[in-house]
């Protein structure tokens, strides 16, 4: 157990605040009660959310770390906050997909769900003024985002993360659609996994009666969403017991 | 010079017609008086726009020929008129960019003509009912459209399009800022570059005095597009001679 303690604010997001510690390299993660969506234009305070998101995610990089996968997280401190190494995070959001969904089936006009050969990985500028376009690797590197090797390594952990997370997902008789990650690079110079997987950056459905487990019950107001990732967390729990 | 002749329309596009001819290995090319401008909606009638650019277009091959860049192009008939090899078009623009301009700068909100290191690459997914969007090589692949392996080789010849051209632009004091190409498979399956290579498809800035001297010039409706056009084609004349 860490005697590392909560000091400055150093940012606050949408769903987490960054807190620094005693120690540079790592920050203290406290994991709020509020969801948002569209960019931040749908926002609202719900009692449990960050405790779900913090257990889930606590959960899922523990089995990340376990399956030598090289990311941030340190400990969970309670079920708001965490310990993770501080990063200097690469402003590209990195999106895995396994069937058709979201921007993607807009963009393509795919049927719904339709499954890939092979999962699809896409990048998207994390730019709140830009509206987190999406940009292929030349265009980042002529911006300075991310270099070329930079980018096959997180292409390389991202389709490393999904085996993971498709494997423990249908133990919890679930389908990982897509998800979208982070990656920073910490004080030793290591491009890692960095930031959260939660209900709130995947998208999952129950195998049995196809209903979405995860942000879309918010976003397309389908329903009391705290329930739901609860229901992720007791499920995860059976299987990472 | 040939003896194949004009045979069943195959096509009418926005520019061009196609015509079989008496060899299923070849096409006839018919350059059109006619404009067109976003996906169609702005379309005019403009008498020698279509022998410019086959003129143009017929000198730029016939260089890219000479410099070993594989390509459709076998002859010229007429001011209006080529003959080409018969390809199976793989559905993707390829688009080179050297200075920021178009849809680059809106997403990136850049600044205009703003230089790049290295040449930037994208690939567009024509689909008039899709409205032709960006699309990255994953997806490209998951969709069918085209190999990693294809999309490779179009980026390794879009490149050296880019070189050729650049340096013949240079050469009539102007500045190539982007062009689009495409591609296809031929009768012994070789992926070569195909269509056209004219002021319709590239961006091009008078050094001297910035304008545009390209399909921008109907676009923004900044004046008479023929006269740009053979002014294009005189400078190109003098430096293919
Ligand atoms: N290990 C880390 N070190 C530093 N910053 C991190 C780390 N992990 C995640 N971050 C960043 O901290 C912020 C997390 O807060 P969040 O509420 O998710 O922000 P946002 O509204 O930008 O999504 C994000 O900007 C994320 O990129
Ligand atoms: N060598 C070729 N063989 C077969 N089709 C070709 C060849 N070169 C170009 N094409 C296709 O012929 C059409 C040319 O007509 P164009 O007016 O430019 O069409 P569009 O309106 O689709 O741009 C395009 O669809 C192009 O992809
Ligand atoms: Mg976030
Ligand atoms: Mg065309």
């Amino acid at each position: 157990m860490t005697e590392l303690t909560k000091q400055d604010l150093l940012y606050k997001g949408k769903a987490k605040e960054m807190y620094s510690t005693e120690d540079p390299e790592v920050v203290w993660v406290h994991y709020m009660d509020q969801v948002t969506a569209f960019n931040g234009k749908k926002k609202v305070q719900m009692s449990g959310k960050g405790a779900a998101n913090c257990n889930i995610s606590s959960l899922i990089f523990k089995d990340l770390t376990a399956n030598s996968i090289p990311n941030h997280f340190i400990e969970q401190i309670d079920d708001n906050n965490q310990l993770v190494k501080r990063v200097n995070i690469i402003p590209l959001e990195t999106v895995v997909r396994n069937m058709a969904s979201g921007s993607f089936e807009r963009k393509f006009a795919t049927e719904h769900l339709m499954k890939f050969e092979k999962p699809v990985v896409e990048f998207f500028y994390k730019s709140d003024e830009l509206d987190d376009p999406f940009i292929n690797e030349s265009q980042a590197e002529a911006l300075g985002v991310a270099t070329p090797a930079q980018m096959t390594t997180m292409i390389t952990i991202a389709l490393q993360v999904n085996k993971r997370l498709k494997n423990i997902f249908l133990n919890m008789n679930i389908d990982l659609v897509d998800f979208k990650v982070e990656f920073g690079i910490d004080g030793t110079g290591n491009l890692i996994l960095a930031d959260e997987i939660s209900p709130d950056s995947c998208r999952l459905i129950d195998k049995s009666t196809g209903n979405s487990l995860d942000k879309d019950v918010f976003r397309k107001g389908l329903g009391e969403l705290v329930p739901v990732y609860d229901e992720i967390l007791d499920r995860l729990k059976t299987v990472e017991a």
